[in-house]
């Protein structure tokens, strides 16, 4: 067995895209459980876009990570020591473990995962908080009636490919956007969108009079920028436009807002932001109905996994903002 | 009797402000009324900002003023003419008679005002339109409640200085931010707001700190641009913004956009666009407890009344962009 744990800690708070001065590799001894503690091996980190925002300063939903800390990561990974009563050695478990090989719980929203069920990614993505943050997102922030148009800002991406998904099985009109060819196609010919709309390659706004000419009920958005601002111009009468993220101005130094904003007033529209964290009472309802749906093959769960251990999550997190993953983005560790 | 109307039509679209050539003034006869339909001779006109908006080409939550038209204009008037069997020659009576001096109606949305309740421009202001979105855009759209911190722009133009007023009724902490000492020591001295911020002399967003320690509930925003991005920056969790209005962008070549508008995710917070016209069903609630409030002094509607018939309209229009009405501001025509 590994007596060393590998850790990446945050070493400089970054301006605009992080890189190797944000980062510090660091080796420690693998930790032993105290009483009513744990152990777990780190097999799977999640990579997520809200990463980013933990590395700022700021007050948010959560505190940042503190400069010298281990990077804060969701994480699956199994049970190696315990001293806690409710976990044994080889449970699969998934929780916030941090970018590190060994993490030492006292079982603090830590969750047991059955592989048999689902290949052990997928509780990162549909059967995971991506999975979770799309259904609340859509379905209660979001208001999702059947029969709406839904646009989908980051389509392709881990929220997005879920969120359009779902708006499909209640019978929703559900347009994609997302960047490039590949990842347009793949959200038509697998996840069976409506539409989608190459934004890279296409005037998004033109694109959306053809692609949705009852104009846009819900836009969930993860991206911001001139995507947002494109869809305010199409809303419907009473939309809801939920912001999930905004990706492409998590790394800007100059965030632009949505010049368009007072286009809510016309179509008497509504932006929320939500914290996925808040629905944690009601995460099991998400969950069984995901699960349900992924059982029956109605639901597509596409994780992107890089194989690299601890030390290759600074370059497999740039991959985020160069839009390189389709579905979840995963890092493989053990 | 006056046998002559003068109207001031929309000549251009303007880019930013409108100027001259934005206008034409133009002379007809007064009308005579068909069956069914009266006619009114104008003595006061409502000047808002709003109608920036209705002289741009775009789809909005009413179509634009054509080129060539009257300039739509909300207004009172007394009925000099009449062919229509519920209003008699001299009945007071509101309604969108546009900027001319007689306008020939059919009675479609206007209502009569009885001059012995409160004075004639008060219809404009706290008993009209203007007390009516202060109302709705607060308790309706804003879900205001007991005690809670409400922050309010514009707050000495016509619809802040009646919504910090509602606010204050209905037991929250009111913090008015205007531009200049004077709008501010009267929504404090007048208007018993709690404090005032005086955005062209102080930082917004450190002030706020100060006044509002536990940050603000509602945003009721007339005015948009950096003072939206300030408070964006102190939302309090579940914050709602009422969007009403946002006059510092309306004469805007490039509209900014709220930048901070991703604190609405750490916030659960909404914005929301709202449109007075579709509270039509229930402006007689607002109007009872509004007038109540008036009859016993406990709403102040402060009227800024221009002398000057229509042609002084284009450059009373001005004088909202510039800041230099306080209350609502009204056009005296007759």
């Amino acid at each position: 067995m590994n007596l060393t744990n590998h850790q990446v800690r945050l070493a400089a708070r970054p301006t605009g895209l992080p890189d190797a001065s944000s980062w510090e590799v660091t080796t420690e001894l693998v930790p032993a459980p105290a009483s009513n503690e744990f152990v777990v091996e780190v097999s799977h980190l999640s990579i997520d876009p809200a990463m980013r925002g933990w590395m700022n300063d700021v007050r948010s939903y959560i505190p940042p990570v503190e400069i010298g800390a281990v990077m804060r990561a969701l994480a699956l990974g199994q049970v190696t020591a315990s001293e806690h009563p409710d976990f044994a050695v080889g449970d699969h478990v998934s929780g916030a473990f941090g970018v590190q090989e060994f993490a030492r719980s006292d079982g603090s929203g830590v969750n047991k995962v059955d592989p048999a069920l689902a290949p052990l990614p997928t509780y990162l993505g549909a059967l995971g908080i991506t999975g979770i943050t799309a259904y609340f997102g859509l379905l209660d922030v979001g208001r999702l009636k059947e029969g709406e148009t839904v646009v989908v800002s980051g389509a392709a991406g881990s929220v997005g490919s879920v969120a359009g998904q779902i708006a499909k099985l209640r019978g929703c009109r559900v347009i994609g956007i997302a960047g490039g060819p590949e990842k347009c196609a793949w959200t038509v010919d697998e996840l069976t969108f409506d539409a989608a709309i190459d934004y890279k390659s296409e005037d998004v706004r033109q694109a959306l009079r053809g692609h949705a000419p009852d104009r846009v009920d819900v836009f969930f958005d993860n991206v911001g920028g001139d995507v947002l601002d494109a869809v305010l111009t199409r809303l419907a009468r009473g939309a809801r436009i939920v912001i999930s993220g905004g990706i492409s101005q998590y790394n800007a130094t100059q965030i632009r807002g949505p010049s368009n904003y007072l286009a809510l007033i016309a179509a008497r529209g509504t932006m929320t932001g939500f914290v996925v964290f808040d629905y944690l009472p009601r995460y099991q309802e998400a969950i069984t109905e995901l699960a349900g749906w992924l059982r029956e093959g109605k639901l597509v769960s596409r994780e992107h996994v890089v194989e690299g251990g601890v030390q290759a999550f600074p370059e497999t997190l740039l991959k985020l903002f160069a839009g390189e993953n389709i579905g979840k983005l995963v890092l493989a560790v053990s």
